[in-house]
């Protein structure tokens, strides 16, 4: 076995080499001189793995940017590193939209790699991205692609012709993607105990991500993680053997019943945290129900991977909604991440101020909202408006609403019955 | 007298030194290997202060968690720090609420000890924090405990076992509570010009947290500081001393001159900025004197300390209030003390557009949303309802709002009969 | 010339060395100890150029604060830099009013000289800044000229008496301007893949601020920009050399065609985040076309260089506008700034979450806001109120508009006068 192992590794440094070293380095000292002078400070250089091991050596298809070195490339030698990344989150299609982006205008055409193999039809991942789909060829590569080539890149990490792993194991290679709004975990780690301990004595005092993230060189990143990246627990027999995988993590320093105890605390955070979200997300639900969104999603531009519907979950835009759809985004999408993710990362700043605290102003803002969508279809009344005498038309209004429920699946058809004619029973208390 | 100081010490070494290393080692090796690794390479370890010295020798009850090793256990020998840290301000008590907190659904009964001496009834501190009271208990250790626990925890900046000074004098240390939107004096510092020296030359070239707030190794924090933690100047008699403290400190670097003249300024942003906060909790007041709050306080859930009443003080929730609240609520708390502590910690980015511009525009908004509030009283009319002739019904209206201004202490018996005789002037000009 | 060049120096040194070092340490290492410390271990000290070089050697008009040591000082001997200096965009005045600022109540006459050789009422640039002639002189001091004297001070940078070449190549130098909500340079570079190559292997990895825009020390620091510090791109004939001064930059380490390829990509991002900023910016004209802002220009504090008219370009206010017009305000200073420097820095949170994502949060607010002022006017008559028939009224209202467009040069006259045929033409229709 260690000689097949080996063998494709053995067959490259046959073929390559001699040619690149040779051949390329000449003139790409030149052309691309860091990519040169990284490859030479390289453990690649020193094991005689030279470019054309990689880029091949048809020099007219790689300056098409016909020859993409890829995953896929590094895995030929990297083999577990490999299969490792793929079985990740890190692995996972996050990037491209339903059906083919070719189609979209001004996509960039190198894009269709991301989800096909060359020539290929047949979608490498499932996964589609809704607000990538909203995006320009340009934003999308700038702002999206950047991090969501992930899985097709080990250079997302590991940096293009830079091997020296000193670098791929500081936590500022992190940085590049786990940060921001959505997912600050560089910063609540930076400021948490552990990141403080690190940053005052290094690694032996205090741990970094790769210290519990890819624990022994791992390149499944999400060993011990018991939710989706949006917060969803994972289904108990999928959350407990994950939870002791990374209990056993936390032993290597702490007590293990300590550890438990803290994780099962933070979980208790993110099931209160999603109640939350919850109570707002119902809000808007009945909103839509009344027709009272402003506008209503049948007068702007279709979703686009649902058309002209409503969407609060993980596909939802921040863009072409209203105005309390896009409180609720930064709700799901930036608190509720962030008093999760702070609770995990033990940083109380970010679980409590940009988190819980921001959860529930914004719940508050939705709510007052809300309460001038609900005015305004009274006609402006104002304040006394909720008060005023149940007519036929505001019954009608509700049966209208109630329909809406059962039609998405909301209240079941026994449901529905029920509530009906509850609202019926009052038409005649109200006279006419 | 020098036998008498150390004798606990001494007593302490005798009873615990032979036990400690030799019976728990073994065994924690195993069970809390980081702990065991921390202290072998402590100040303690080589001292011979072994575990039983602060954990005690019956580990029944230190498993079943009756054991605590706080700031008290520390004092036993490190008395001056811990007589210093107790009269600083990290030594007040932040986080209890009014009563007795086990009363409340879901508190976790380990929080007693932060204003309880064990098994009395008796509150350690006078201090209480409503906003720790809405909490769920989890989110209460996770959010606010973490930090709110410092006067009876040295470990929140000493790190349980590990005892290096190089840690604890790294500002990283004080970043772990001092950050985020609410007091972020280490994203101040870091970016000002004293963090950018340090950052590029070492704490000769830039003095840190510690330089200035912990000079000579002094555990009062609060040291040269003329305001409270929310920013309301101290008296003179109290701040003046504090100033000659402060500026002391910084002549060891700058002329006093211009230390004092520095400070100066820092001061007046201080005022102005509370000027413009005054601005906005009026405008709130007077809303509430007019029943316009949305919803008002005796329709919501009552405040944890004082009840079904509006509450903009250091005492303000985040959470069941209304949307104006809610915007005054992050002047206050992060605004305004963005502005003062960017000014003190001489850093422009915070002081400016962090603090001032942001106290500016949401005091805009704060006007828009009060005379969004205020026409809708006037029953939707738009624009031109301001306009309005005064009609009877608005008499009534002032004068109930008058009535609550003199209830609530805003003004005098005298000032109100004063200025309920020009509003009822106004009745016969309108004539009916 | 090599001796007419090093002539100020000579004369300078047989001026001062003596008297300097002889004068006035003995004293100061007492009164400013730092000072000294600093000067001591600098190359100023060991070059022999001593206090009066610099300060001259009237101790009365130093102690007045009649002798102020700036940019021109350091050009003495330091020509090249200050030359370089004067020419970027860091030796251009940034912060002065228009006219004369003395006029101001609370200007620091201190401040006269940021744009005023002592003595002259001559104004130094041209460039002047609303926003500044806002804030109280203690709040310009703190938050403004702290960053907004870098044109007259090289302490800016190399702070006074330090000139380790080690600080002031440090990038977070850098930092305590180029940060915060309205241009965070210096965070996208540090969780760019440039600054974390920088982080984890220092600037042999990782290029810094100073790599690519302070290249072999050139002064000029807008090398290769090209647009103004708003967003607005340059004549192709200044921003095309510019261009190529960047990509040479690039190719330092990159091929020139990759470093193009993203660049130009950048210039996309820009050009699509300006088109979104000026859908925002054409509502709030339009709206005040209509009299709908709330408050109108009309009806509050002038704007300090314009008067009582809406501004939304570069001297836009924070302070004392409406509602709408600080959405926009964060829009154009804070979402379309980290966009597009988030692009040109490669950092994909910033462009994206930070910046995009903002961007088109905040268009969704500012259109929520618009339809509700526009239904106010209606008067409050809700959500049908868009639907109701034209009316003789609105025909009127809607000609005005048109009146104001062409008044503010947004419309030609022909363009008005076909429009407005336009409009009357549907009065017949109604009837009436």
């Amino acid at each position: 076995m260690t000689l097949t192992r080996y063998l494709p590794i053995l067959l490259l440094l046959v073929a390559t080499t001699a040619s690149a070293a040779d051949d390329c380095i000449p003139c790409h000292r030149e052309k691309t001189p860091a990519a040169v002078r990284q490859w030479e400070a390289s453990a690649h250089a020193r094991a005689g793995v030279g470019c054309a091991a990689c880029h091949g050596s048809d020099h007219d298809r790689i300056v098409k940017g016909e020859v993409s070195v890829d995953a896929k490339t590094c895995g030929r030698c990297h083999q577990k590193a490999y299969d490792r990344h793929l079985a990740s989150r890190h692995g996972m299609g996050l990037h491209s939209g339903w059906g083919c982006t070719r189609n979209l205008p001004e996509r960039d055409p190198a894009e269709c790699r991301f989800c096909h193999e060359k020539g290929s039809a047949k979608a490498l991942t499932g996964v589609q991205c809704a607000r990538f789909l909203k995006q320009s060829s340009e934003m999308g590569a700038t702002g999206c692609n950047r991090c969501h080539s992930v899985e097709r890149s080990c250079a997302s990490c590991h940096t293009n012709h830079m091997t020296d792993l000193a670098i791929v194991r500081n936590p500022n290679v992190c940085a590049k993607c786990h940060m921001g709004p959505d997912h600050p975990q560089w910063e609540m780690w930076q400021t948490s105990q552990h990141g403080t301990l690190y940053a005052s004595d290094g690694p032996s005092a205090g741990p970094t991500c790769q210290t519990c993230h890819m624990a022994g060189g791992d390149h499944d990143v999400s060993r011990g993680i018991t939710m989706s990246s949006g917060g969803t627990p994972y289904p108990s027999e999928k959350a407990e053997p994950a939870r002791e995988e990374m209990v056993t993590l936390c032993s290597r320093c702490h007590a293990s019943s300590f550890a438990r105890k803290e994780l099962d605390r933070d979980d208790a955070v993110r099931t209160q945290s999603a109640a939350i979200l919850k109570e707002a997300e119902a809000i808007i639900w009945d909103l839509s129900d009344h027709g009272l969104l402003d506008p209503m999603p049948a007068d702007r531009p279709p979703h686009p991977l649902r058309g002209k519907v409503l969407v609060t979950d993980g596909q939802m835009l921040y863009e072409d909604t209203s105005h309390i759809e896009r409180l609720y985004f930064k709700m799901m999408k930036y608190d509720f991440a962030r008093t999760v993710k702070g609770a995990y990362h033990q940083n109380p700043a970010y679980t409590h101020w940009y988190g819980n605290a921001e959860l529930k102003m914004d719940l508050i803002d939705i709510k007052a909202e809300a309460n001038r969508l609900r005015e305004r279809k009274a006609g402006g009344a104002g304040l006394g408006a909720s008060a005023a005498p149940t007519t036929e038309m505001q019954i009608e209004e509700r049966l209208k609403a109630l329909k809406n429920r059962v039609s998405r699946g909301a209240i079941s058809e026994a449901e529905y019955e029920k509530e009906k004619a509850t609202i019926l029973k009052e038409l005649p208390e109200k006279g006419r």
